[in-house]
């Protein structure tokens, strides 16, 4: 079951000890889904209730502890042994009487650990006020520290093995992008837009089939394209629609994106201005990519190719991907922005996302890229253009 | 654009003050997507970003803050004026400088809101430790009470244009599990069943199209139905092989989930025993559901149900469900489970879930009810039974 050879699992609770040791940490309290599958392999729908993940800093093993019901998913889907795997009852699930993180601390004093240096991941997913509020109430000894992307930042640089599931992934963007784009029609629904991409998503290529991608099919049509993170409705697409599409192919929990514009019919000029500028942006960055650069270099060399095109973009151009849950894919390590000083190294992963949100009016043209020893390599091999398809309104 | 009418959302909004009021509390600071759905018609996939929805007791309309370029969505998705619409810029996305909480602390104390007693959701999903911490430090003379369910307590209770969207949820619910349960054959991947399961979940029914449940479809296999939340691999299905479906139907964001057990060739007769149980154990329960009972009352129909069987049951057997997003559709009020008092009344959602996870084996069947004024009416009709596929590999 597991997606990994022992080697890279002890690999990175390596790393994350030196982390934690560089941070005085005795314990790390580990919250973000993908963080808990990064160290252990645990890879099930179980975070809509409290879990965590404990490193201590003397023991090889993690302690997974969770509820009673998913520990046979900790059983099933990890490298770690039956008395690493704590369940809890299930009395403790959404109730206003008991909480897991009770059950947490009492688990740290059983284990004589309740006055060591813990870090715990304070902006992570799922790691709640009531979280802290509980650990820290029932761990009066304990000192806490902010751990918040501690592992996340052990991910950005990807092994071999995790490379080669990205590209796997973005195989299987290419294909759901594909289904995608030859689906709009004008008079058909969005909702059979998405549904076609999502099983292009899901079944994935005759050689290997998908993984479910952290974010749903994103699908904002007309005005609406002004506002990327919208999804679909059940309304059809009209004649002279902009309709934009952003997906990710996902394998074994890794993630590549991918984002194109489509217009029913004939795009106004100003789109296909806009659209030109963006792939002409895109390229231009993508070009100078390059492993000894900073983050905001190549934000830098975006701004400067867009500057004389009158288009305004303040938000940030990109960010690090790979492995994860619901609600992101994106890592929270490095951005493309200005500010963002993390050195490119081969290996790192990125989705260049340079979306322009007008007021009645978005394009997003995008792709997925991996540093490598000189330069860049885009992930997905898709036509970079704005689509044109036709005003045939189908019976 | 609105999913209900004026009237629907005011009475929302005057029955969350009425228990801000009884609380005494003067804000509410929302960030639940489900909650802030409920109250405003938001609907974006930009939950994976801080954002807050701050209801004032003395104030009419709540306020949006929330990312840049997602105040757009705010705009096309609700109900609130521009003025209640309060971006942030992008500098405050995933950044280890800046914080969105500080930008909210801001927007209080320009309000002069910065002193009053503020409720606050300190269990709901995305809000986060480290969003607690920087409001506290920024809202330094304002006083923190725990409003964790005080809106989904308000939502238990739906409309009768709610109950028509679950309704319609459940239609397709219906479609969705007839799609799984016709995937199914020897040597079939599991991707590809998953893939079906979710191309039918979006597409719908000829008159709607689908909105895209809060949990993918769950689809444990072999002796991995153990471990009910895991999700599915590319593996192919073997001869003897039980799976486990668990999906729901979603429209408009609510929710009607449905469990069924499908085995591939014969059945062992433990895995129709269970299923037996179950089923006896559903239908008694589900014919002594009426209002007035509670919770706890019909889990104890069940128990005793299923009391000379052997099997036994520790977790809750079902929960309150409704409009929702990921990672849950699970309201977290309601349980049907010992201790819980809540009484049942009229046009209350219930998703039945008593699944049954042994060592080696799971079986799940489940269904969704909703309470009528004289019992409950099963909302997706789909045969209550353990089905058997072909052992026939496919070509």
């Amino acid at each position: 079951m597991l997606s990994f050879n022992m080697l890279e699992y002890q690999e990175r609770i390596r790393k994350t000890k030196q982390r934690m040791q560089a941070e005085g940490m005795d314990l790390l309290l580990v919250t973000d889904p993908a963080n808990i599958c990064y160290l252990t392999g645990y890879n099930a729908w179980s975070f809509y209730v409290h879990q965590m993940l404990v490193v201590m800093i003397d023991e090889e093993q993690p302690f997974w502890i969770g509820r009673g019901q998913d520990a046979s998913a900790a059983k099933h889907t990890t490298w770690l042994d039956e008395d690493h795997i704590i369940p809890y009852e299930d009395d403790y699930v959404q109730s206003d009487v008991k909480h897991p993180m009770d059950f947490v601390a009492g688990v740290l004093q059983k284990k004589k650990q309740d006055n060591r240096v813990m870090g715990v991941e304070f902006d992570a997913y799922y790691f709640t006020a009531k979280n802290y509020i509980q650990l820290t109430a029932g761990l009066p000894n304990a000192i806490f520290k902010d751990a918040t992307n501690l592992v996340n930042w052990v991910r950005i640089i990807k092994s071999e093995q995790e490379i080669e599931y990205i590209k796997k992934a973005a195989k299987i963007a290419e294909k759901a992008m594909r289904t995608g784009v030859d689906s709009i029609w004008e008079g058909v629904r969005q909702s059979d837009v998405a549904a076609a991409i999502s099983h292009a998503q899901i079944s994935g290529t005759e050689d290997f089939g998908g993984d479910y991608p952290s974010i749903v099919p994103l699908l904002p049509t007309g005005e609406k394209t002004s506002a990327c993170h919208l999804t679909w409705t059940d309304d059809v697409l009209q004649n002279g629609d902009p309709v934009i599409i952003e997906l990710a192919g996902c394998y074994k929990r890794y993630h590549s994106p991918l984002a194109r514009t489509v217009v029913v019919g004939k795009p106004t000029d100003q789109m296909q201005y806009i659209a030109n500028i963006v792939i002409e942006g895109i390229n231009m960055a993508l070009d100078a990519v390059k492993p000894g650069m900073t983050c905001e270099e190549v934000e830098l060399v975006w701004r400067k190719a867009i500057e004389k095109s009158g288009i305004k973009k303040e938000s940030r151009i990109g960010y690090s991907i790979g492995l994860n849950y619901p609600p992101d894919w994106g890592e929270h390590t490095a951005s493309l922005r200005p500010s963002d000083h993390t050195i490119l190294r081969p290996n790192m992963t990125f989705h260049m996302i340079p979306g322009i949100w007008l007021d009645h009016i978005g394009i997003e043209i995008s792709e997925s890229f991996r540093v490598t020893e000189t330069g860049c390599e885009v992930l997905a091999d898709f036509p970079r253009e704005l689509f044109v398809r036709p005003n045939i309104r189908l019976a």
